[in-house]
């Protein structure tokens, strides 16, 4: 790896600076954390794991058409992207009752429920609360037009990944994406997609094959996300 | 009191049935609790003051035709309302940052903020938990042009009364407000509007005129709901 100036470090991810400055490079880490950052474990290649599963999502999304800022694979742990200026949301789309919406609402986990956009306050601070759109407008992060198109791209987004899952024999239980505003203003996808930020069940055992394994020490994390990737015909 | 059938005991208030199929008679207790009944004390008259400020609240709302189920006081402790469906929703609009809000984005209480209507989940059992509309779509609690109506509605009784409360030298911080469905299925606002559902505090020493005081112990509770009342010009 060439030595490249660093923009920013998060618990998985560290972005790095490209050669084009309307760009940016994800450097995908081994470091796993949980619990606004109580948990936390290096888990080796990981990174490696949810950079090629990241990848072949978002080419997924790129031919439904989805704009987002990947742009290639560069090698087994980064990957460029457009530059962006990060909405601080957290947008949640469940499918079943699972994780801090069971909890909330005192449900048993994997039960159907009506297909549910959450917004979220990304501020580690605060422990990145639920909110509502109002919220967002109050705090000025978003407008009620972006609003509009980020939950109608993430239910767009929400049925291209069921399809994808459906089609390994996995439940896509919910999922967290991050929207960003590009050089021209736009609303475009962006950060990651993998097992970190999936509940994602083999459809026959309801076996939890994404980031709950750590979360909850069910062991076989890495072996998890390996599957993942081979049933999604991914090569390592 | 002319014994009664009872409908159903809330915390602060007891329905009754009325004479009318379609009516209902709220009375109003002197019991006053917080923390999801964790406090909870008797507070002599407290009841009568609450059901001569709505009443008088109620009856300026209805000059500015907002539809709602307040019909009459009755008797010192009872108003008659039209029944409606209680929609499982607490409706909150903020002015001023306060209470939860402050504690959640750990904000100091007193700062402006653009105004901004809240909904929590009615359910003492998940202890109120704010969501945001598409948890009420998802729970099948009101429809998206329900929650605009309830939205729209809250604002113009903001407007309303702040106007009220300004003109006896109170900030409004924040209320709380619940709608129902009437007979014929439209939304109205019911229930009541009081220092018990109100953040009041007087414009010039910021002083506390409200259950934040019972909540707080600051003492002088019923003391502070009478100067709201004399300052509204109720004589009780």
């Amino acid at each position: 790896m060439v030595a490249r100036d660093k923009i920013y470090e998060g618990k998985a991810k560290i972005l790095y600076k490209a050669d084009n400055d309307n760009e940016i490079i994800q450097y995908f880490k081994d470091d796993t954390t949980a619990f606004n950052n109580q948990k936390m474990e290096v888990l080796d290649s990981k990174g490696v794991l949810n950079n090629a599963i990241s990848a072949h999502i978002y080419t997924e999304l790129s031919k439904h058409n989805i704009a987002n800022s990947f742009i290639q694979k560069l090698n087994e742990r980064e990957q460029l992207h457009k530059k962006v200026d990060i909405i601080p949301l957290e947008v949640i789309v469940r499918n079943y009752s699972a994780g801090s919406f069971a909890k909330m609402f005192k449900m048993d986990e994997g039960g159907k429920i009506p297909t549910l956009v959450e917004l979220c306050l990304k501020d580690d601070n605060l422990g990145d609360p639920l909110i509502s759109p109002n919220h967002a407008y109050c705090f000025n992060i978003a407008t009620p037009e972006q609003i509009k198109f980020i939950e109608g791209q993430a239910l767009k987004i929400n049925n291209i990944l069921t399809d994808i899952f459906k089609n390994i024999g996995i439940k896509l239980v919910d999922f967290k994406i991050e929207f960003g505003l590009d050089n021209q203003g736009n609303v475009i996808l962006a950060d990651e997609i993998s097992p970190d930020s999936c509940r994602l069940w083999d459809v026959d055992t309801d076996e939890k094959l994404d980031k709950d394994r750590f979360r909850r020490n069910l062991g076989n994390v890495v072996e998890s996300y390996k599957q993942i990737a081979n049933r999604l015909g991914i090569t390592i």
